[in-house]
Formats: structure tokens, sequence, C-alpha cells
């Protein structure tokens, strides 16, 4: 997907759309055991993070990805003590997760090892988190380490690339279903889920919808602004045995544990899952 | 800011920063006495529509964008019977209007007569709209027309290009206290209002604000999920004299009119005054 027409990142949005950052520098490249990755610096995005040829994060406009990741979910319940982040090996949703001091384990498992070691030497900001002491890496499929989870979570997060190649696995309905297991009867899952406007991101959206809501009692879907992926429109899931994301939101316990945030808070909260009728119509609602 | 290369249409988004459409077939292009004025028939998003290079409306997106342009403020008044669209050559914002039994007239004051034309022969679906009996077309400077209004609007519609060239007098305290002029006392302004993460288009996003505010006792804005336009992330002004965006909508009334639409409903209207922290925090509010 990735095309580069000399300091151009161009990452293709639909099948003749496209979107480019020009960039000053290619600061690394690398074919690992699952995947291309590369960094650059940028002029306008600071420095940019891709897998085979996506944009996974940019410095600019990361803090709204994980933010939304990260504080829908502990608003509803700040009572999170264990937490499993399965990808999220650049550390940046980890970085959200270490602002909450009651946090008190966070697994990563990441399958790519090299995502680790190379977001830890090339993103500033985010190498710290993982090193945190209530933080550990596991290099694994994540798929593999939910099925195998003996003791629950309060939180999982599925913070995956699209589900092509390496990612394929975690949009599968067996996976949610491990999730669910794995999960305390009060926990929550959040996941990646897609995007509704390209036809490409919105078919991935409503097939990861209709298994989660196989899966899950409770099945939402909530919205934010990314600038730098495709339509700028992107969606996660929020899903429990239990927990509904605005009836049971603690908001008043959220707001008094003074989190520091730039994107999130809790009117938008409210907001985000009131969705466009076309998406409530794709998602089948 | 219109650059092309071979059968792309790109426009800049930010200094280093570009959107790219393919495109069949260029299928008007002409200078105005105003602008620039494209219409390309592309692969992904249908007929397209520059000024001056900047994109203004692609058949594919085009309904998101009108029908938040004209739903909130119908929803807080269902009982709006004059209307004045300021810019809109294109046809679209009117369709939206004509959706509403009630509304008795709709002046349009569009300063480029060659809009009107060239949109009329190449989008269809709206041409329609401008030649409704309800309709009134005046190829006019729109600060001038609002300056000598004497019949009170109920509801006055800035669908204003940027403000650089023949847009930039939409955007003045001047223009703003003539709006206020020319509404009656629970009459509402709706005006494009720029975007919040480019620079750019931020900082015309603040000085529209500032202005507004020392204009109109309510002033708000509100966002919503534009793909084709820089970041995906647009915004529209809700100013009044006296009607307030949530507290005075008549939800349930709006809902017994039955409108057809695909993107705007009552929950997201609910949703959509909830704003990003940092977009706040630019506003001042």
């Amino acid at each position: 997907m990735l095309s580069e027409d000399k300091n151009w990142f161009f990452e293709q949005h639909d099948a003749h759309t496209k979107f480019g950052i020009g960039f000053r520098s290619r600061i690394a490249s690398e074919k690992s055991a699952y995947q291309q990755i590369d960094f650059y610096d940028t002029y306008d995005f600071g420095v940019i993070f891709a897998l085979d040829g996506i944009l996974m994060l940019t410095q600019r406009d990361e803090f709204i990805y994980h933010e939304m990741l990260v504080h829908p979910a502990m608003a509803v319940n700040p009572d999170i003590r264990r937490v499993l982040m399965i990808g999220g090996g650049d550390g940046c949703g980890v970085r959200e997760l270490l602002r909450y001091p009651e946090i008190a384990n966070i697994d990563v498992a990441e399958i790519d090892g090299r995502v680790v070691d190379l977001c830890r030497l090339h993103l500033p900001g985010a190498d710290w988190a993982l090193s945190s002491p209530k933080v550990s890496v596991h290099i694994c499929d994540g798929v593999q380490f939910v099925r195998e989870v003996s003791q629950p979570y309060d939180l999982i997060i599925v913070d995956s690339t699209d589900p092509v190649g390496v990612g394929a696995g975690l949009f599968s309905a067996g996976f949610y279903t491990d999730c669910l297991r794995a999960l305390t009867p009060d926990g929550i899952l959040i996941n990646q889920h897609e995007s509704p406007f390209y036809s490409g991101d919105a078919r991935e959206m409503v097939r990861t919808h209709q298994k989660l809501r196989h899966v899950f009692p409770v099945c939402a879907v909530y919205q934010f602004h990314m600038p730098s992926y495709a339509s700028g429109h992107w969606l996660f899931g929020f899903s429990s045995p239990s927990k509904r994301p605005l009836a049971d939101a603690q908001f008043e316990r959220w707001e008094a544990l003074k989190i520091t945030v730039r994107y999130y808070n809790t009117a938008l909260h409210k907001g985000c899952f009131a969705l466009p009728g076309y998406v409530q119509e794709l998602l089948g609602d």
C-alpha cells in the first residue's frame, strides 16, 4: 500500500485516493519477521511510524488515538487494576494507562519485538512507558496469550493493525470469545474498530461489530477525529459482559482524578457514542 | 494551492501535507471574475468541485456537510420560515432546506453567478433546488446584501469558502453585526467555522469565534466528520440572539417531521457540541 515519490510518504486511502506527508529523512526501515517497519522524520507530523506502509501513529496526533483508547473505559470503571494491552508495542497506550496510579499491572502482548525496540529508539516520549515496573512486555502472539489467561483482567485493549496479515487473528470471533473469558465480570474490552467511510475499512468495521455482538452482552462503538488516519473518522469498540459505556460511567470520580488530557473529556465521552445515521445503518444497530 | 500531477487533484492541507483524489477527466475549468472554478469526474468521490484549488464539495460526502449545515438549526427551531443562504451557489444547502415544507422563502446571495451556472450543469442532484419557486437567487455580494436587509430572517446560513480572497468579508466582525441585525429575535446564524487541527485553519477558527462571541449573546461551535476536508474534522458555528443549541432544541417536533437524513440525527445533535479539550482551549471557552 506504500508508494514513495521522492520525499513523500503516501498512504492509499481508497482505490484512487491518497494522503501524503513530506519527510526530511527516513529514520529507520526494516523488514521484521512479521512486517515492514518504517520511521520517518516529517515536516508537519514529527516522527511517523508505519507498518506495511500503513500509518500507525504520528507524533502530532497520536494523543487523540491513545487518549480515546484508554480514558473512556477508565471513566466507566475507575477501579480497573489489571490491564492487558494486545499490540501497542509503541508504548503510547501504556503511557495513558500509567496516568492512573491505581492501575497495578499492565501486561503487553506484542507479537513483534522489533516494533518495541524501534519505537523505544525512535519515538521520544513513549519509550519510558514500557520500562515502568508496573509493565510486563511479552513478545508473543496476542491470540495465543489471551487463550491462556488464568487470572482475569479488568480491561483488555486490542490496539491492533488492520485485519490483514499479522493483525488478522485479532479480528476473529474465536479471539473475542477468549477475550470475554479473560475478563472479570465487570471487565471491558476496547478494540481498534476501523472506520465507516472508505469501503474497505467499512467492511471490516461491520464484520468486527457483528462478531463482537455475538459474543458480548454489551457492545457499543464510539468515534473520534483522527486527522492522520483515512477519512479522519475512526472508531473504537467498547464491549463488556456487564458495564454500559454511558449508564455506568462514573464521571465525577473520573474528574476527581484530575488526569491531564488534551482530547478526551467527559462531555465528549457522552457525545462520542452518538454515531451518524449512515454508520448506525452499516453497523445494523 | 492546487497542484496537479497527471490525473490527480491534490489539495495542500499543511505546509508539507497533501491529499490527492484521482480523476478520469476535468469536466470544466474556468476563471470567473472572482475565482478559479474546476469540476472533475473522479474515481472515488464522483464529481468534485473546487474553488481556487480548494475542494468545496464531492458527491460522495457533501451530504455530511449540508445536513450538518441545516438540520441542527431546524431542530432548535422547526418554525423557521424565512432563510437567507449566503454562498451555497451549488444548491446543496438549499436542497436540505427544501425538505421542510414549512420554510416559505429562501434567498440565496451568491457572489459568483458562474458557480451557480456551472453547478447546475455539472452537479446532478442539486440542480433542481435553486429552481424551486420558494428560492430567489441573488447574484451579489453577501456582505452588501445583509447590510440592506429590511425584513429579518429566522435563519442565516453562511456557506462560505475559506477567509481568503472572495470569502474574506464573510468572516469580518462588521458582517456578523449586520447578520445579528438581519435576524429575528429568535433567529439563528450558522457559519462555516473552519477546523482546529492544521494551524492555518485553526487560526481562522479562533479569529472567527472571537468575533462572533463579541456580537452574539449565544455563540456555540459544533463538529462533524468530513472525510474530504483537511484533517476530516470540520466545524460550524451556531450563534443566536436567544436560542440555545441544546437547551432549546425541539427534538420531538423534529423527529415528527420525518426528514430523511443519512448523517444527522438528534442523538448526534446532542453529541456534536461536545468538543475535544484542545479545541475548547484554542477557542478560549
